[in-house]
């Protein structure tokens, strides 16, 4: 049975492409609007592909030179003498470059695909608003799917397709296979690095720079066409929050694939001990899992995203996500008990393996659903949170900030706290199973393929942000009738939110998968260890000065990583401010409409602005591991691995809820919910609006630059640290 | 030899006082300036002692709940059965019950002198200013170093004293010693911890709220006497940096002793193997090395706090603190030589283990310089990052904010280095020196002892920055001529410097000394493990499921500490700008300088506020390393301490040095070092410096508030940890 369903791991990729190809085309095919409304659209459409054109050659380069790096390090350090099987030495070192270019392709194409079809999807919700609402979220949900569905299938079939072509699943190969892919998983990390940081500065520093020079400084409304920077923040849209995060989701699930598969291996070894049936079927449990995900993701989004017309859009998301959710469990119980039933053991209690792994695939689930929640309540206007933030903007922009940094601090709390009782439920519940210790561990992976089972439709409401809040500026800046604008805005104001979820999501299924490679890493390096003739690696021994050092370079490495990534922006927002101050000055007609700004140089001077600042902090990620490893050795390296995911995760956290809370603080202003002693509404254009106006933009950089590209970095540095283990061991 | 320099404990403690009680009567001796001089003065400190009054019996309160609970947990697990001494149980128990209550007292009374000599410096510090520089940098300098002096003093003579009386150096009570006089160390952290939030959070409102509502809204100038909440504001620069900060170094001194002389304990076992003569002198060492680092601060204040009427008056201050480290490193020598020459033993090279040590004091020395400069460069305003926040304040208050965090996230960078190039450092230098593993530890140990031979001139720099910042608020209130005014805000400026280094200082020999703490921890729970027969703990196991949980939420901790203290910050402000403004309201005559303001209600607010808000964070901070340990156990205790030291020391480095810059950037404009486009000044007034003045309030309860809190919590979960071992046990 086990066998069969590996089956659906190629079923499942095929289906959700052509599900996919069906829906691009239904997106395609739909009416795009005003002509004002195909002009803009066409020129964000020219903009992003040219900054993706020039990002892409940029990264495409570094790749390379990575792939080379790749292959002569693993030729000259995995040798014959630390080998035992028939791969090492050029043979592990080509496979291993060739398999990073693979996953920095993938990666590369996730990143263009997110991109083409937001672009295209944008202009055709703003049309579909012009008539109804339900249209315009199918619109835009339809096209956020089309790119969740195509970087699940790409990371499935990717990862099932190098395992094929070089491990196979001979006795000999099989302990190997799962590292060696691991060069995808390091190339897939090290392009969306790249993508993430120059996508998200080129966003941030568009919007914050247009907002600042436009709404600020010279009192016009946001995307109001007489601002030469409004097309550079659209274009920011689609090549940050589409392309940076299809690249990002992409390499998580990749490398998530690659921890859980390695992690298969140990049970297999436990398998082919206990002389069960099939035991190499447990490396591709997780791919399975991910399959059926897929399947139950196909269903919601093809049946599920329908509702009435004065219903809150959430609500119709909502609901799509809860049958994702069902439909999920159903498929979980289902292939733990066909995979595990036929081996008939047992854990505590007489329970049946498969229950235990079941029950800790279902606590994955749980915390998906949960961090759901935990980020609305933070991030969503009708909460505490946001309330205190806006109350403080009535005493100023400072009390404004003051409060948003408390909030983003405070978030810390129940996201570690639900981290952890996560990670120690599934480990609990995997050491019942009958498997030990190895059990524990799988237990939290179980967990982590449980949580990802929902990953195509969480990217599916992802990508529904940009587009909305590009339909929202397309419609502003092609001056639209007022009731289009009127459900662009609310969608909008979903799309922030969805936004924040799939943070909050990120996050969480970063930290369960932490944990996974970190074990992989050890497993690795004790490989290498034994293979040599020395002493394995017992511990990671924070109370060694080697470890600690590094534990301490690793929790800075996130802050310093940071705020090259807020810098970053400032600059490039700054270089934006000047242009746009310029025109405003040298070209009169601007301001009553009688000349058009130029939008294209603005857009030129970002996007060579946000690919000149994106290198230092990129190559920082990639070198601190690196020259900890040479210098302090492999166990340094497993303790700057581990404190770095965890400042990593909860400075992400801080930054992104921070950022969504100051966001939203504004908007409750803009609703007009915020009042004076005496009842007064402080609405847009208040002293307090103003406040929650610099809270806001100081927010952008920290929830669209810094905080997702940590996510990417959490992750880079596990995928590095498992490709070089060898260069670490002297 | 090392018989006879134990002396020098008892006779440095004394001498200092009675060089602290001569430099009291000094300043007391001095004018105190003109008839509104003295009138403000004296409101001043009934509203500074109205506070302490008020916080002291809060805090005091608890700390009798403390002493119980101690005395109840220790005599119920330290039992007999697992005891190798004749102190145990309830004997055990009253003895760490008191210690507790002294540590607890004399912070308290650190706390006490501190505010008591700084109210009364800071109007002779006016006066002064009123005839010359140089006697104003004296009066305030004498000022503080009464604070510094005796701060160390009452630590070193506390600790001898409990040494003494309880441990003596029997045979068999000298292993036990230390770990009992660990209560002093928490009762004197649990002190501190109170001490400093209440103080950082009623001096941060008041200013935040005082600033806000006069400067802001009411356009007035800073500690203009028309505005109801500026007295306030001056209180708190006592209660808050004076009270609050000699407490907070009363802490660390007797923290980092008691780890140091925990690790003298293994010298001493090693030097009783060996057969040295005088083992039991290592436990003295630190006490020692204090002592000299004492003699040589004395000597540094009276004879080299002189300099030209036109001379920076920071170079006056270097000047004094160079006589001191080189006076240390003299005495470093000496005392190293005198204590370990006479054993003999050599260590690699067949360089004498004396010399060895003494290398690792001197890199601890050198790292509190390289410390000094570091804070110097990211805080003061002809460098760089000052100069890149003040020309971000050109495009408003978001880029002003965006920039300051990029620049606190970036101090993190150098201070991690640093940090950790001093611990690889010392403990190379240690494991050299012929004492094996051992020596390695205790490298750092002596690193972290050469650094605090300096503290009581560091304490008395640190003091003097709230001396000058209220002599400036005394000369503005009580509208002294211009020529005083301008040699107090030289002060000021001055002293905002002295009193981010004096952060820095903290930081780096916090960060040192945790490693002293950790290692202690561990020695302890191996002792306690080794009387019960089972196997001591060989590693704190980071791959662990429980200690990686733990060290998350350690992380999590100080995130969720600062948002409490923050938002405490941010609540009470605006309870003053709720009052202040209702008085401007209400007593128009305030305006025109016919009626005076109601400043004793806006004390007595700020006073009820603050400490309302301090219970909270300090009670999250004390509960939280006793939930993990009854909840996980011992080692992930261990976790839970290291990673949440290297958490509380980097974030501290960014709020302060965040903080500290933003202040900074706001002077630099009001200096009128900044010009637009077309080089015009852009001075006070002009739209950047209101832009630099968010970034500056928002900086306040950041480095005042919670990053110093910071620094106590980080201590506080050693000595918490190191108590309450016993209980974590099962």
């Amino acid at each position: 049975m086990a066998d069969a369903l590996q089956w659906i791991i190629p079923i499942a990729g095929i289906a959700a492409i052509l599900f996919a190809l069906y829906l691009a085309r239904d997106v395609l095919s739909r009416d795009t609007g005003t002509r004002e409304m195909v002009d803009v659209a066409g020129t964000i459409f020219e903009g992003a592909v040219a900054f993706i054109r020039r990002q892409y050659t940029t990264i495409g380069g570094l790749a390379l030179v990575g792939a080379a790096a790749i292959f002569l390090i693993i030729t000259v350090f995995e040798t014959k003498e630390v080998a035992d099987t028939d791969i090492f030495g050029i043979d592990l070192g080509w496979r291993t470059a060739v398999a990073f270019l693979v996953g920095a392709a993938c990666s590369m194409a996730s990143g263009i695909i997110g991109m083409y079809i937001s672009v295209k999807s944008n202009v055709r919700t703003a049309a579909a608003a012009r008539r109804s609402l339900v249209e315009a979220v199918q619109v835009a949900m339809r096209g956020g799917a089309v790119s969740g569905f195509l970087v699940v299938a790409l990371s499935l079939l990717g990862v099932w397709g190098i395992f094929a072509a070089f491990g196979g699943l001979g006795e000999a190969t099989v302990q190997q296979a799962p590292f060696l892919i691991v060069g995808f998983g390091f190339g897939a990390s090290f392009v969306a690095l790249f993508a993430q940081l120059g996508g998200g500065i080129y966003t941030k520093a568009a919007d914050v720079g247009a907002d600042l020079v436009g709404k600020v400084e010279a009192g016009i409304p946001e995307d109001d066409p007489r601002n030469a920077g409004v097309v550079a923040d659209l274009v920011g849209d689609n090549v940050g929050d589409c392309a940076g995060r299809g690249a990002d989701l992409f390499e998580s699930t990749a490398a998530e694939n690659i921890g859980a598969m390695i992690l298969g291996v140990g049970v297999y070894k436990i398998a082919l001990d206990l002389g069960w049936p099939n035991p190499s079927a447990w490396i591709f449990f997780p791919l399975i899992i991910r399959g059926f995900g897929l399947l139950a993701t196909i269903i919601s989004v093809a049946f599920f995203i329908r509702g009435r017309e004065d219903e809150n859009p959430m609500n119709i998301l909502n609901r799509g996500y809860w049958v994702t959710t069902i439909l999920s469990v159903v498929a979980l119980g289902f292939v733990t008990s066909q995979t595990m039933q036929t081996v008939g053991s047992v854990g505590e209690n007489g329970i049946p393996t498969w229950v235990w792994f079941f029950a800790a695939g279902v606590v994955g689930l749980a915390t998906s659903v949960a961090f759901v929640y935990i980020t609305q309540f933070y991030t969503a206007g009708s909460f505490r949170p946001v309330r205190e933030i806006a109350e403080a903007s009535k005493t100023g922009p400072a009390t404004n900030i003051i409060s948003g940094t408390a909030v983003g601090y405070e978030t810390t709390f129940v996201t570690a706290i639900t981290i952890g009782v996560a990670l120690l439920a599934s480990h609990w519940l995997g050491a019942q199973s009958g498997l030990g210790e190895r059990g524990g561990i799988f237990g939290t992976a179980v967990a982590t393929m449980g949580m990802l089972m929902t990953t195509a439709y969480i990217l599916a409401m992802d990508t529904f942000g940009p587009i909305t809040d590009n339909a929202g500026g397309i419609a502003e800046f092609s001056r639209a009738e007022a009731g289009a604008r009127e459900i662009t805005d609310r969608l909008d104001a979903v799309g922030n939110t969805t936004k924040a979820l799939t943070k909050g999501y990120a996050i969480a299924s970063a930290s369960l998968a932490a944990f996974l490679l970190f074990s992989a890493y050890i497993d690795k390096i004790n490989l290498i260890l034994e293979r040599q003739g020395k002493a394995i690696m017992e511990a990671v021994d924070l109370a060694d000065v080697n470890v600690f050092v590094a534990a301490l370079i690793g929790a800075m490495l996130v802050y310093f990583f940071s705020s090259l990534a807020i810098r970053a922006v400032g600059k490039t927002a700054q270089s934006i401010i000047v242009e746009v101050r310029r025109q405003f000055r040298e070209m009169p007609g601007i301001m009553d409409y009688t000349q058009r700004p130029d939008y294209a140089r603005v857009v030129d001077i970002t996007t060579r602005a946000a690919l000149r600042e994106m290198v230092a902090p990129g190559l920082v990620a990639v070198a601190t591991p690196v020259a900890v490893g040479l210098l302090l050795g492999y166990q340094a390296v497993a303790g700057l691995l581990m404190v770095g995911t965890i400042a990593g995760v909860l400075l992400a956290t801080v930054l992104n809820n921070g950022g969504g809370a100051w966001d939203n603080a504004k908007k409750y202003i803009e609703s007009g919910h915020l009042m004076d002693d005496k009842g007064n509404v402080l609405g847009k254009g208040s002293y307090a609006h103003a406040a929650a106006v610099v809270g806001d933009t100081v927010g952008d950089p920290f929830k669209d630059t810094a905080g997702p590209s940590l996510h990417v970095l959490v992750k880079l540095l596990a995928t590095i640290t498992l490709v070089l283990a060898p260069l670490f061991i002297r």
